[in-house]
């Protein structure tokens, strides 16, 4: 049977993260011992931002990602564990970095690390968490994962760049947002599903196939996840609506209601997203000019194909428990929305 | 005869890099050009941010370290100009964070980047940079030179955090000044140097003495360079007289000072470094004490140390003109003070 499946139109039981944390529960508790173990650092400061951001909890999708693909050809040894931690190492960096960034104030419902412990803090524990990383990817041995990682690295701080410059800028394209949605999130996505067929010695169509789940699943993600911003319930995400609409964030969302608004509506957006200037009843506005518009529904419907994709790209990997669990956590990202 | 003289008391020509510039000079045009490449990106910023880094000169002190110790040992291959462009990656990385930490103007006589493209981009172009300086690291393919560069790494970050917490307290120790300056400074010069032997593939011992020259000769940069910040020439170095002072940066000239002082010499020194109350001829107060305690007379002496153990470690390495030009770099180093 082909694990393709309409998205998320299943009826029946809701599609569920759970199959997946179950498989993956035993090679997650090694892959947080290592976290914990390797967060450490004479340097007090170190290790308590560290934990706090590590102890805030998140899914950890992306080492759940390499784990779930080593196991799938079979990876014995503790490889795919190093790497496991080493993913998510690099995505916590990313976290604290991006915060400074943003000057956001929370993360997954919590204090962001840059309020508590200053920016200077954030900017330097990021570097040490990606020196560690790095370390840790060394220790595998594997110049393939190696590259595959380090290119990651490279390609996400370009995302971030490229975000930046394409912030609070209304003339933002679709396609520029694609760009950036790649490069900062779905290139880990990619790499952490890619490195576990590498490091089990699996043919090049397996690792091809599995960074192109990675990445479709990592653009569906995304794309959820900023419609999510504008609805949807904030308890799931740690994450307030309306934070990219406060902090000017140009998403989805907002580009389609753009192109489809009226010129008053391209005033408002540009008074909201590029001059800074909100006022009580604007997020509503802004809610109700995207469902008007029909934008979260279509940036839903994009995420979808994004789904289909990740789901296809499943179909020559091995079949079992663990390709059916990949596949359920597409539909699970994707049925956040409702 | 041993390369070991007593440092910078020679009499006859001031000493001078330029031997050792001499002896890399084709070298450093290739590792030049890598540079310029591998900061390329379709992203706009990037490459405008790291050539305005690079054009502005310094003198590649660290890329020179990893050709020299290269090809003293033969090295054959194009992987010591991969390895020393990524050197030099990580190096203006850390340049970008720390001017962003620090809330420096200036960078080597220049605005710094922050004050041109803000800090958000020094942030992220540092980011793209690390990530690139590993993609380098990886296609020169020796493990052992990716574990000591990641290693370096995570201890300059770490470094920088120890520093952020010793920062502005006069009651910092010079043991933990000695940890800070190892960690920030001499561990990447140390790295620099020990990858040379390893990718030469020559014997352990080989690379413990290239390392020891390298951590040796940073520290004896980082203690002149902090005496340089309260007198000597500001054309050679690009940072003016008192950025430290202005900085509240706790170097060992002020733990000396602070440590030979009265009561009211501390009562100064807290004043301006903790509280940053400099008015009108605090800078030369501050010089004044220096120089009343020895405190800068006692920090060159103590570089003068390290720059003899720098020597005694380049005996066991192949006697020709690299070594003459890598002792010849220590002396210069230890001379730019007068």
């Amino acid at each position: 049977m082909s694990v393709v499946a309409s998205v998320s139109d299943k009826k029946g039981k809701d599609p569920s993260i759970q199959p997946l944390v179950d498989l993956m529960s035993e090679g997650m508790e090694a892959v947080n011992r290592l976290i914990l173990s390797k967060a450490g650092s004479n340097v007090e400061m170190i290790p308590e931002i560290a934990r706090h951001l590590i102890s805030s909890g998140g899914k950890r999708l992306r080492p759940m990602l390499t784990l779930a693909l080593a196991e799938m050809f079979g990876y014995r040894g503790e490889g795919h564990v190093t790497l496991a931690a080493s993913v998510e190492f690099m995505h916590t960096a990313t976290l604290l970095h991006d915060d400074v960034v943003d000057e956001s104030d929370m993360r997954r419902g919590k204090l962001a690390a840059r309020k508590l412990w200053g920016n200077q803090a954030s900017v330097l524990v990021g570097d040490y968490l990606l020196g560690q990383a790095f370390k840790m990817m060394v220790d595998v041995g594997s110049l393939e994962a190696l590259r595959i990682l380090s290119e990651a690295s490279a390609v996400i701080a370009e995302g971030e760049v490229l975000q930046l410059g394409a912030a609070q800028n209304v003339e933002t394209t679709e396609a520029q947002y694609m760009q950036v949605i790649e490069a900062k999130t779905a290139a880990l996505f990619a790499a952490a599903a890619e490195v576990g067929p590498v490091i089990s010695n699996a043919d090049a169509a397996m690792q091809q196939a599995a960074r192109r789940y990675g990445m479709d699943l990592g653009l569906a993600f995304q794309l959820v996840d900023d419609a999510l911003d504008y609805g949807g319930s904030s308890a799931d995400l740690g994450k307030d609506i309306g934070d990219d609409f406060r902090e000017g964030k140009i998403t989805l969302p907002v580009i389609l209601a753009i192109a489809r608004g009226s010129d008053a509506d391209r005033a408002f957006w540009k008074r909201c997203l590029e001059a800074h200037e909100i006022g009580d009843g604007d997020l509503d506005g802004a809610i109700e000019r995207l469902r008007q518009t029909d934008a979260l529904a279509d940036t839903i419907l994009r995420a979808r194909t994004f789904g289909q994709s990740a789901l296809r790209a499943l179909e020559p990997l091995p079949a079992g428990p663990i390709r059916d669990a990949l596949a359920e956590a597409v539909e699970f990202c994707i049925a956040r929305v409702h």
